[in-house]
């Protein structure tokens, strides 16, 4: 139907924006992407591309942090980030009072879990934990389609790992000398090896390594979230050859405690995205059909 | 007013069960307790307990693992688990069916989480993380004073830290050679020192291997769940020297990563439990109003 409600979505990376238009089934009709540059180059790139284009209202998946509790104009800010000319944007504030829809805000992988947990692997599951690992390594959470907030968002990403004993470098994360994003992450494979994880050979023993990083992370969300399914997308894990060494990490680590009928089967409870890379844009479509009908001044 | 309604609550510990019936304002105005024993003595005394008593509704905390996703008598069935004559009790199924009023059951440490969340430390909170260390460690969390579930419920004590250099034991949990309960939880101190922690000096150096595993459970979860505050329970954490060692490790850990207003004064985001050991038979009494008024066949 020509009148169908169309809903607005962007997505904001380190180093990619995509902008799209899509409807609430998860139909994206039209996208576009640019590098990312600075808010005062980039914000009217992604206004422009709305404009005229009759969105009922907008979804917006960024990198993090970002403030999801301020209201009006502080609602979707920004926090200080190692993104120096982002630090402070008042991203959600922005895009509304240039675009006049109702803008949902949330984390890039928070959008991503919304994305999984409506169209993708974690479809009809309660709660829902994906888990992203590429240039930094994140975790959202969704409760009954719902994305975790609370004090922020959750930075899973920077919880503890021991370190494995053939290790050879040190974090990579500016903040943590012991965090899964420090020795796991993209930026973490390539500092190991000197190369991109994408030329590395399945059976190079540095994916032990880095299956032992995601084991922990995997073990530790586990059993402090009780997920009914993680996902697991980013560029690391296209080397699908990881899901099984995660797997049975994690089930090495688990010990066989309280495992439940959904958790026994790790090929079923621990799987890799079905949304080839769309899935925080999709996420953005469904939060955007779920504020629509908020008064702008809801926020 | 002799008309207000009343709601029962029982909390069902490892060594000692204790009923109680109580008003919504969190007043407990009759209790029992009684040693653990077995599902064929303990359940007619609880039953008995409430006989003729008018509750309208029951809230149940228990040990766990618990399922709280079957329907019917399997609701509240107790699953496998170390107490073996515990394993495979249906629980909730056999207090509705004696008592004939509404059942919620969840597990004592989500039961505590409601009880800080709605009457402690916890109170005005948006999602509150309660950390229970004692014979076991626990976590329990509410979101907007709904606990916590999906798979099960969570079982963060058994997450993943790192041993202390200087460690002397192996780990106490039956399941993980390396988990927060394995070396931190009340028997973990008794092992280490051969004798319990209320009797060992506040300057012994025990204590800070004790932080330090505390410290690594409280950052991890406090990434993981991004709460808006900690509050921290059990018996162990009865030494109250403890709190600022696990906040001085938490604020190493963190090394300024991502914090916000609520969690930069860990002296505020990281609290004592404010309800003396009665939070769990408080979070059985909000979970029995909040069940109250759903049919018998609700659950």
């Amino acid at each position: 139907m020509s009148d169908q409600r169309t809903y607005g979505a962007i997505e904001i990376g380190g180093t990619k924006i995509i902008c799209a238009v899509g409807t609430e089934d998860g139909t994206i009709q039209e996208r576009t992407r640019f590098p990312t540059s600075s808010p005062e180059t980039d914000v009217p790139r992604m206004t422009d591309f709305f404009s005229g284009s009759g969105i009922s209202s907008l979804g917006v998946g960024t990198f993090g942090p970002v403030d999801l509790r301020g209201k009006g104009d502080e609602y979707g800010k920004i926090l200080e980030c190692p993104r120096e000319k982002w630090s402070g944007c008042p991203l959600g504030g922005l895009l509304r009072n240039a675009l006049k829809v109702p803008v949902a805000v949330d984390s890039d992988v928070n959008a991503a879990c919304i994305g999984e947990a409506s169209f993708g692997a974690g479809k009809g599951k309660e709660n829902v934990l994906y888990i992203t690992v590429g240039t930094g390594i994140g975790i959202g959470f969704t409760i009954d389609g719902r994305p975790l907030h609370g004090l922020m968002h959750p930075e899973g990403g920077h919880s503890k790992v021991m370190m494995h004993p053939d290790e050879t470098i040190s974090s990579v994360c500016r903040f943590h000398p012991d965090c899964a994003e420090g020795f796991a992450s993209g930026p973490a494979v390539e500092r190991r090896c000197g190369r991109r994880g994408e030329s590395i050979p399945k059976d190079d023993p540095v994916w032990e390594i880095e299956a032992y990083y995601l084991s922990q992370l995997v073990r530790n969300c586990m059993q402090i979230l009780s997920p009914n399914v993680i996902v697991m997308g980013g560029g690391v894990m296209e080397q699908s050859h990881l899901f099984p060494m995660v797997r049975d990490g994690v089930r090495e680590q688990l010990h066989g405690h309280y495992v439940r009928a959904e958790s026994a089967d790790l090929d079923t409870y621990i799987v890799p995205s079905l949304l080839g890379g769309s899935q925080a844009l999709l996420g953005c479509i469904r939060m955007a059909s779920e504020v629509f009908g908020h008064p702008l001044s809801h926020l």
